[in-house]
């Protein structure tokens, strides 16, 4: 029982703005909850005497109600929810638009309502919400055409005509639900509110979710991240494509953040997010009926070898793989099946299997400890009866207890098999590739629910050197900073070459002769982003020519832009970037989740390849560990082309340290240690930009 | 009318081994043929009177038939076959099965069939086939358990299982077909015969078809780019993983030939290649019967914003774009839709919107010039007729002759309404994502249909220099050549950078003294494959150092390997890699579809990235264009990051030189040159290595 199961289970509503008007959304609310709710409903509209037949009440305030439908023009809802909370009514759902959705004297209005709301303690789902069901109580409260049947999924959507699209369908294909919420603006409570809510609820057993946006991305994946260790959470998040985030932004009128934040965020959530309205629910029918598999093995039993060819195509396309066979399962198919059948996977019955070969075939590969899931692919034929096959498919799903996936292709013929699957929790798909999905996310989910979450390590920095450093742009318009900041990373332990920045050659030399080697000089002004197009880059400068190179390097930039503010010239150690691999550490802010780490192959490669992975800030040991696993040139780090292996540690190190960095430091907008070369010494940052904001130091 | 055609409407049908035995395969063909078949059937059985009532004759040779369908035992097929050969019959189906599919017996019969078929000029169909149908004549010359209905697509599967599942989903969706053939072992006619047959049949607008392998890869091409410039071919070909190319090698017996080349010759035929049954199907649909788009931007009209922007992510998703509307559109949807609306792509008529505003929208949308197709999509309300709006979204798609996507969201309520767009050929989805894919796919075929394919450019070389250099290997074990083959590259005009292969030390001093700068030296010797890993590169050697360098070298490989075979050392100009792009050029051969050539990022990067493009080769100047655009490190080529561009042109060249190189010698099995570097004044092949079979030569 969640802390708003009071929501979804209230013994007497109140339906402030009810009316039996033809066409109005209070009728259509008042017929909806007369039809199945169990518990009382009172209709309050002071402008009748009776609704349905029912005596209507002039205020909320005398429904000795426990949850409040509000229906009322907008001008007046935010009153009537404050008579609610008044006469201690804790739940309500506002049906009424026109508030942040439709400009800015519909925010002010929205404002006051979550201020109200807040006041009173008030549970309040909405505004303009197409309204909430529960079906264990019989509970519509919506304006929707359609009521939920009964079934242990959640579903909370940011759109509410995508919940009358769904019921209308989920109601032909047999699909039910325990709470429905349809978010509307969130002023109040949002997805993280259900999350936790559902994830407390032991009669739901799947959430899933259509969402345009997250408002709160750190308090949804430490919520989410909960949850997810029990309970699945499958989700649509629209906006995924730039036209589509524009569309959405349009739409909801909110500022959407990168999708990289979402994909990452929700990925750190334990989310499975689907792509498409197909994925979700081929996803959330299996996750709701069906046992995790122990391994990612999967048999395949089919009578007939081209499908067989294109599901294990599937199989390959997925995280799952082909099981191999115990060499006792391969003994039992020798022996059943007929020679020109196949006792590898996939299992070839053959086309003249009958029934008791097709089950036995499934009986045997079940028992496989290889075998984590299996998938019954079958075409018709004169001696296979898909009516028996259906149910012996169910009785060996329950007799072995794991996952069975069924694609018995055909069209009419299939119709009464399919129910007695469906009814058993097993849908059946004539694309093998949909049978394959659902084994899919029951193994995602599995790696989910087993994941353990670290708490970020915590190093020991000199914090208040770096503030110092970050200080340095107060009072400037141009907020950025350089290599001029590289004692940022210093501070907080990020190595960088040996170096120092000067302001005059005889500095250059001295301490260039402190250095072991040539030395790479660089000039350094904020006025001068791309140092490498005006040659304000000198590489492999021995020292008797430092002194020149000074000069050369102040009198170009001076050249370029005489009135650049020029700091100096850094003189730094020279990096041997042909051992190392060039990868980039970077960060930037994302609005609904904050913080968002870049890690990726970096040098000029950066733009084209595109070669990176993110994670939310702050993150742990593990998270930091796997981004240097995710990118596609990971192997060139571990000693690709035999190459010696690179300081993967003290990439991963590096990873958390500017993690802490940029939490610790709001004022940090985005930054970007590009290269960060990692050779099989170690790593060092050798260059790195930032932009800073004064007014969050 | 295609060459083909008489097998697909034959006026008299004998059925050679038809019986009334329940549950034999003869029955089922005669009752396939006697439902419906427009013509005569003929059964012939010697060891019956007659079958069904219809009089059964001896033999084959008496039936007067212009097409006869074999079912007789293995042992006696091939006889039959003879007979009706000698009688005149050149249209033969093989539905026996026992021929190349059972072991070398069966090989050996299938062999026989083969040079029986030629020597009579039979078009034979199998063995080891379902059968044959034809709609127009009424004719199921098969032994399936279901009848097509009438329809303008014609599909070819290489599994007769999944024709039966296909058939009976068919005539559940109201899918026709006009032929349906069951290629079974493809003895004699293949996928290219029927492709071809298809092209030329007027009463086919798609060809479809299942396929585990395609039997010659360069034939295939040459007819299907030919047939899809005016009829659309879509196709799964499986074992596209490597678990499924196991599964289909071990289901059909043939060695797959690479993944790699299948994906490569299907684009160069034109062939839309569909992953899933489900894209199969949802491609299909629409190429039967819906205009092709001009343009690639779509307008999406709706009454829901969630969906809206669902679709709109899947268009990104998509090679399709959002329409951006002429300003009378904007201004024709400023006028008729309410203020909350969205007069911007995705059209949002508000969910209040009745039938007239939802047509309206869509005939101002369909109007404008840069809208190419739309999608309706909608969500049920109550002010929303979904059989009004299918009926004026058929009208509207006639009025205007643009392509219409249909997604009407919802179960049971959406059915008629989905059975009126449906028989006007505008499939509805539940998943906006389904109905932008069909989209898509009409999109991808109109820039199929307008290609131009130009033939390859033959460059002046000098093949027997080349033949010459290819010879060397004769009459050894080891037959790869390395570094001292770049003369072969020279021959076909591929720059190679200064130097030579030389054996004394006092050789190598004076081939450095005539290179500019510094040099490379790399010794040169069959049993070294890794130069790099014995120190057998030296880069940057100054002529003072040259004859040091090569008793150095030689040294080396001695005390690696004191029997190896040692050439002597190459010296080679410099070639500044900081300046270019280190690309590969490589070919290896395949089974089925002859020289596949690959295009992409070199050096460190090709195992790891795999940023690599292929082609069948030969290859005309666009194909090879093409391919140095697809890579992901297209833009560092072009001049990415402030880089001058490379030289592309030369380039381009050098694939085609290699194209050209590898067509003349079948010898050369496979060839990388890698590096080619390409920088802004040229490209340069600075390594080759390259086997040979001395036998091809």
């Amino acid at each position: 029982m969640g802390e708003l199961s009071p929501l979804f289970a209230p013994e007497r509503i109140a339906v402030v703005g009810a009316t039996d008007r033809e066409g109005s959304v209070g009728r259509a609310i008042m017929e909806n909850l007369l039809d199945a709710f169990v518990g009382e409903v009172v209709p309050v509209n002071p402008g009748r005497e009776e609704v349905f037949g029912l005596p209507a009440l002039d205020s909320v305030a005398d429904s000795e109600a426990d949850l409040a439908v509000v229906v009322v023009p907008p001008t007046v809802a935010v009153d009537v929810v404050r008579e609610a909370g008044e006469a201690g009514i804790t739940n309500v759902v506002v049906i009424t638009a026109g508030f942040g959705e439709t400009g800015t004297e519909g925010a002010t209005r929205e404002q006051e309502l979550t201020e109200v709301a807040e006041a009173y303690d008030i549970d309040l789902v909405g505004p303009n919400s197409l309204g909430i069901m529960s079906t264990p109580v019989g509970m519509n409260a919506s304006f929707g055409p359609e009521n939920a049947t009964s079934g242990r999924m959640s579903f909370m959507s940011q759109s509410g005509a995508f919940i009358t699209a769904v019921l209308d369908w989920a109601n032909d294909q047999g699909i039910g639900f325990k709470d429905i919420v349809s978010l509307g603006n969130k002023a109040v409570l949002d997805e993280s509110d259900f999350v936790r809510e559902w994830g407390d609820d032991e009669e739901t057993d799947v959430v899933i979710g259509y969402l345009e946006g997250i408002d709160d991305g750190q308090a949804f994946i430490q919520t989410a991240r909960e949850v997810t260790q029990e309970t699945p959470i499958v989700l649509v998040k629209s906006g995924r494509t730039d036209a589509g985030a524009q569309a959405a932004s349009s739409h909801t009128g909110t500022i959407a953040g990168s999708d990289q934040a979402y994909e990452a965020g929700l990925e750190q959530a334990g989310v499975i997010r689907a792509e498409s309205v197909q994925e979700l629910f081929d996803a959330a029918r299996v996750l709701e009926s069906q046992p995790l598999p122990e391994t990612d093995g999967v048999a395949v039993i089919t009578n007939a070898g081209g499908p067989g060819v294109m599901s294990t195509d599937s199989i390959g396309d997925s995280r799952l793989s082909m099981a191999s066979f115990a060499d006792e399962t391969l003994e039992a198919f020798s022996e059943t099946l007929p020679a020109e059948g196949n006792i590898y996977n996939p299992v070839d019955v053959v086309g003249d299997a009958d029934n008791e070969r097709f089950r036995d075939a499934l009986d045997v590969a079940l028992a496989d400890e290889n075998v984590g899931s299996a998938m019954v692919l079958a075409c018709p034929t004169a001696v296979l009866d898909y009516g028996e096959l259906a149910e012996d498919t169910v009785a060996m799903q329950a007799k072995h207890d794991k996952p069975v996936a069924a694609c018995f292709m055909g069209g009419a013929r299939v119709k009464p098999a399919a129910e007695t699957l469906s009814e058993a929790g097993i849908p059946n798909y004539f694309d093998p590739a949909r049978a394959v999905a659902g084994l899919d996310a029951l193994s995602r989910f599995r790696d989910i629910s087993e994941r353990e979450y670290r708490e970020p390590t915590t190093f020991d920095v000199d914090r208040e050197r770096a503030r110092e450093i970050l200080s340095s742009v107060e009072g400037r318009t141009d907020t950025r900073l350089g290599v001029e900041a590289m004692g940022l990373l210093d501070a907080y332990g990020i190595p960088t070459p040996d170096g120092d920045i000067v302001d005059a050659p005889a500095d250059a030399l001295e301490v260039a002769e402190r250095i072991d080697g040539d030395v790479v000089m660089k000039i350094v002004s904020p006025d001068i982003l791309h140092k490498s197009d005006i040659g304000g880059v000198k590489v492999g400068v021995p020292n008797e020519e430092v002194y020149d190179a000074y000069e050369d390097l102040v009198s170009r930039a001076r050249n370029y832009q005489p009135d650049a503010t020029i700091i100096g010239v850094q003189v730094q150690e020279m990096v041997d970037l042909d051992s190392g691999v060039e990868t980039i550490v970077g960060m930037n802010r994302d609005p609904q989740f904050g913080p968002l780490l870049l890690f990726g192959l970096g040098g000029i490669f950066v733009e084209t390849l595109e070669d990176t992975t993110f994670r939310v800030a702050p993150v742990s040991e593990p998270e930091a560990e796997a981004m240097t696993r995710e990118i596609d040139a990971a192997p060139l780090l571990r000693g690709a082309r035999g190459r010696d292996p690179a300081d993967v540690e003290g990439v991963v190190e590096t990873i958390q340290r500017l993690s802490q960095l940029v939490t610790d430091f709001p004022a940090i907008l985005e930054l970007d240690i590009n290269p960060l070369v990692a050779t099989p010494d170690g790593v060092e940052a050798v260059d790195v930009r930032l932009t800073v904001d004064p007014d969050e130091l």
